[in-house]
């Protein structure tokens, strides 16, 4: 590991990139400030709520992803965790938005974990929750010996479900060295044919498993379970839905909560309502965002439905102005990065992702209340599509301007030849998902 | 009401249709028979259990159903709830499986209750769950004065809830009057508009206000809350899927069940994983049984996609089977007849719901179990497709002989001339659905 | 009739109602203009072309809308085609965007059709496409005499296929006395079950009648064929998608082409890229703008997915400018108002459809196609994404406010007291949709 | 490559596997000929006509699939082109329905073609469609030195569109060489991101591009483009649709056909009916079959919804037997084998082809026709069902036994040995697809 030297995260080159642009900044500033206060709001207040905002970058979406037809790798790919940690500075240097990473185990594993604290302090970043890996096998590991081709948590041998528990509580202990404080769980178990796996048997399974997990990492962990509809299972997965979700963390403990991927349900379902009910029953991990049109697309945040991701955001900030007692969700981008340079899709989905904090902190909520008790629908939607629709551009740049991140960060990345430096030193990383036969 | 007679009751007219379609029956069924035995199943135990097997008739399907853009009425239809109950006995008589009724209200509501029972018992019918009606306005019963344009159950004013709530407390009563004992609540209550409604809110006042009907209903009755993803309200539902049913059940009581309607779903969603999940949880009511290829088209059963009611049904028999606490699953018929003589569809519906139960307990369950645990996909799924694809019509056919019932429920009710009768004396019945000015 | 005096149609109240909010719009259309043309966009242009879009109002959604379940009636609603004028004046006085409505034969029929056009020139309205409607039974109107329960432009007989064919050239023949261009066919023709309809046959069918429409209307008359994925039927549609609407334009004529209804697709599908296509055939009619969250909710525009009304302005305003021979779209507003004052939900919609094409002309194309070129399609995203996330209500607002309309149509609507003014003239009228027995 | 000798090529072998299986056999397929005489059919003309039906091998599938998340390899994979025309072998010899192979360039390439030739003669097989890959990068193959990231066919870059259609070419030369009459193409060509491609011109730069290639393949070839909704591209793909396919193939020739894949399509879409419609337009090329849940699952052919392949059937049907002029289509399995033996699915699968086309010759289409023309969608969808639920497992059991194949294929290939048999000379795959990193 050489830790490399790069202008994207020398604040004077930010600087430099950075003041062309104030004093149009500035005159959209103030311009929106006399707008907002004649709707009564304090662009001070949301600008600061908004830099307050984070989200967390995860490790394995700075390298190239790929679908099970091809990846095509791209020029600089990091290594491994040193690299991948690299990458996540440069992001959250110039968005200033994601001053934690969520590592995923093994692929993050190292034998130097003081030297990855270390190099994570030297940059400035912190950990958010740690992720387990047992829908792959890992044949080079020898803590891996049994497949989990027919399933990990919910296998019908006890053997491989041990195995499984065994490395989730590995990655909550690496997780409390570096400093995380939650592990998330999300497994391919499941089923391709009618027949092949037994529903109630496979939960019942999935349940112990996880109460096992839940009873070894440390207590002042949560756990998080993610659901998902399909894939890689394409008859029936075992945890499929929020609702089996929830009958599982019920099952196992208060700290045992259940995680949203904006991607990981049916069609036309209405994702910010399921908010809304886990916010209900008390059992919201958090959120794996990104965003999708067909299935699990993991495109960028924001990228196709820019309203959803606002209304998701207009339940959150409900719930927090609400003060909903227990209420503390978890914020990590989870996206794959087919056809972009990741560290450019993680920056502008991770300001995507404070736009619409943004932009449902503009919701005058007293109003609403009063038009949803009117039965008033035309100017309860009026309402936060007036909050939706103001240009929040402004707020989200003086936000990054005034932390010393980029207010153009893609233009900010490129001047800094970032890419093309760290490809002189890391190898064309060939191979990874693609290649059906 | 003048009850009618009809050839189509006239247990001489059945036999006499029958006599010429016995010696094939005959045949078949020992053909199956020795098929069956080879498997080492007994076709007598499996007849058996079909002539057992009963799904009750909904009162307001002996009517044409419509759409929002028209509803084309037919010659005959039933003028009260008397008329409908010929019609169920018609279909009770030929196909010899919907012994029960489920009436809904106040579309069903009669001055004189003791008369209906009187009918019903002479038609040898009894009465299954009844349903109440708060998704329609109905402006000319004074019990009604409020309007549910804006919901029922979780209405922003408590004075519609109040409302909501005794009409549902009348039901009941009604319904023990009749000798039913299950209450089955669905309502239209949700948004067209985000930000419409308040999630957190209107569902707080859903539940509290299905526990007031909790409270009130007769202590034998259990309480079924049916959950629909959308329609009529297009944007949001307050019990949008069987997560939030399980949410509310949970926080009623024991006896408040969740209910599946095969046509309440996401595109695409796998319902028997769902029904086995409600099992677990052992808050399984039962089931309106429908078929659909779009959203809730209420087609007949097993019209379009046979082999998913198959699974469900695989599901249910496992349950029966493995003995599950408390499995005791209302079944009922829900469809719209929009094209078709109802008395048509809904007898062949019954007779597809009974194929698909009959033909989930020809599952080889000792080697489907042995391929689940061996992780053997292929015979598991080929152990569950050996039973979908044997035909079951002798069976069926042969179990519906035996109680009396028509070999060919079709061919007899049109050689009854029952539609042409029950054309003189009741008169056309416009209106309805349809006209969307 | 009698035709009402409004304070909404009153150019000085409207003034009024403007005067307070013109300096705060002042400001903000300022602030706008200085930051487009930092942007190198001239702000004028944007607000001339604005001004200029138009839209055309359905005669049938100026009354309630409503679902298969219920219709909830409201104050006021328009007893005939004189009364839904006037209502539309009002939308197109106060949101300034619909200067052309659209008629629905029978139910607009009058039997004085110069006082229709005299009234409607009173009103400064024109006619746009004309509507058909074989879709229900007329059981009053002795031109159907046979039902179209089974179907109308395709039924299996040549008499009912010969009276709708009559009717479309009917409604052609009032569309050309009334100044209308262009004749809109939708059908409900299709199938409940497999097997009810030999797919090919109908489909000839089909095609047959509609090339007798297209040789009997004017020569001067443009035939949009309509086409929708499903409802009211459930298992197949005669023109299911843009596919066949397509082989059937093909088969009939060059002035015969594909409407595209934002709510008769697919889950998941690319509306867009229809759109697209259809302009790379020629085939593009136009649109019947709305928004849906499931199925042909026929929601307000942009209420669910304003980002895909953008795409879709995207492609159009594309086609435009790369002057696309034979590119003249039709644009009407096609919705269902149940639980909003249609007026007021026509008045919004009409402003979010001219939001999305003033977003479309800030798109910076000459920077797209570079990066389309070049491979950068996180850069090509962000060039959407920004003409996209730019407020443009104080265009939207100031295009308004110098033709006369209101500044917030809304708001000047509650002001002028129309609705309780015509609920005092106008009887409540129920029945329509709902009722399922 | 050494070809291996096996029992399950032994005729013998197989015959003494069918041995005490064909008294029970005979006993069931008297009793079904007995069933479907007083039906008045011919069980022999079926049994011959199911004997004549053959579904292409895709030479792809025998290897084990896998998905973007993961690949789990079995052991004894083929290595090359000659293990799979091994495998293929045993597919066709114990299930006695898949005489030819279709095989993918460049995955199937070899120096030595003659080799292949002689291989596929001795072991019976011959070539169905050849595939082209340029879905993929080929990093090893000199002749694709240019990268498809960014497309292939419709690709920006004139030069990485004239790499691909020279592989087109090169694939289709190859494929007369052996023997085969036709060429499938499809591209992963598409769009991430809103805004990524232009999608005219990219959908102008495809018609160029196939217009090239079908100007250069031999003139007895037949030209198959495949469309899909979505993946690898998750916002748009260049040829989405039928919609597209046909709009292409219209633009290119007549011997220029769509293909049709069951997995390609939205959700619910109708695909039977897009089926009639191609056939409608007479350019049909045939199908690839496999069975879906939710996206493109590429499951086992029938696993998932039965009915839906026999409606298909039931079309093509149809079809032949109307002599509809220039209906010849093309019938090969594709699918993706992740969880069990690729041989055991392969034959399983033919098998569920085969008795869907078996139903569907068992429909009375005189009386479905009267019942189509009368409007009786009960009795149609009926006489579809009629024909759908019989069991004509003893028909394809007997034409298997017929002709030397294994009246139960599973079990003779498990008795066999042939998979330990190749796993002791080919050697443990890993890779492949999987790794998200």
């Amino acid at each position: 590991m050489d830790q490399i030297t790069t202008l994207a995260l020398d604040q004077d080159f930010v600087a430099a990139q950075n003041a062309p642009l104030t004093a149009a900044l500035d005159d959209d500033y103030a311009a929106l400030g006399r707008a907002l206060d004649r709707r009564g709001i304090d662009i001070e207040a949301i600008t600061k709520a908004v830099s307050a905002f984070a989200v967390a970058a995860p490790t394995w979406a700075v390298g190239s992803g790929g679908t099970r037809f091809a990846r095509f790798p791209m020029a600089g790919e990091p290594r491994d965790i040193f690299d991948k940690l690299e990458d996540c500075a440069v992001v959250n240097a110039l968005a200033g938005a994601t001053p934690t990473i969520s590592p995923h185990f093994p692929w993050d594993e190292t034998s130097d974990l003081p030297a990855l604290k270390e190099l994570a302090a030297s940059l400035g970043l912190g950990f958010d929750a740690v992720n387990s890996n047992t829908f792959q096998d890992h044949p080079n590991d020898p803590r891996h010996p049994l497949s989990y081709k027919y399933g990990s948590l919910s296998h019908t041998d006890p053997a491989v479900r041990a195995q499984a528990i065994e490395h989730n509580l590995r990655c909550a202990e690496i997780g409390e060295a570096l400093g995380s404080k939650a592990l998330t769980v999300w497994i391919g178990d499941g089923a391709n044919f009618p027949g092949q796996q037994h529903f109630g048997r496979a939960f019942d399974r999935y349940i112990e498993s996880v109460q096992a997990i839940y009873a070894g990492m440390p207590e002042t962990f949560r756990l998080f379970l993610e659901h998902k509809m399909y894939e890689p299972a394409f008859y029936a997965t075992v945890i499929q839905d929020w609702g089996s979700s929830l009958l599982a963390a019920q099952a196992v403990g208060d700290r045992c909560l259940c995680l949203v991927d904006l991607g990981h349900h049916a069609a036309n379902v209405n994702i910010e309502m399921i908010v809304a009910r886990l916010v209900h029953a008390r059992k919201l991990a958090g959120f794996h965002f990104n965003d999708s049109k067909y299935g699990d697309d993991d495109l960028d945040a924001g990228a196709i439905d820019p309203y959803r991701l606002f209304l998701v955001f207009n339940e959150l900030v409900d719930a927090e102005q609400r003060r909903t007692p227990g209420f503390q969700p978890s914020y990590m981008l989870d996206q794959s990065h087919n056809v972009t340079d990741p560290i450019e899709s993680l920056m502008t989905s991770a300001v995507e992702v404070q736009r619409a904090y943004a932009q449902a902190l503009l919701v005058d909520r007293t109003a609403l209340d009063e038009f949803q008790t009117a039965n008033d629908p035309l100017m309860a939607s009026q309402t936060l599509k007036r909050a939706y629709t103001t240009d929040v551009q402004p707020i989200l740049a003086m936000a990054r301007n005034r932390k010393g991140a980029a207010i153009d960060p893609v233009a900010a990345y490129r001047a800094s030849g970032y890419r093309a430096a760290v490809a002189r030193i890391r190898p064309v990383k060939t191979g990874g998902s693609g290649g059906i036969v």
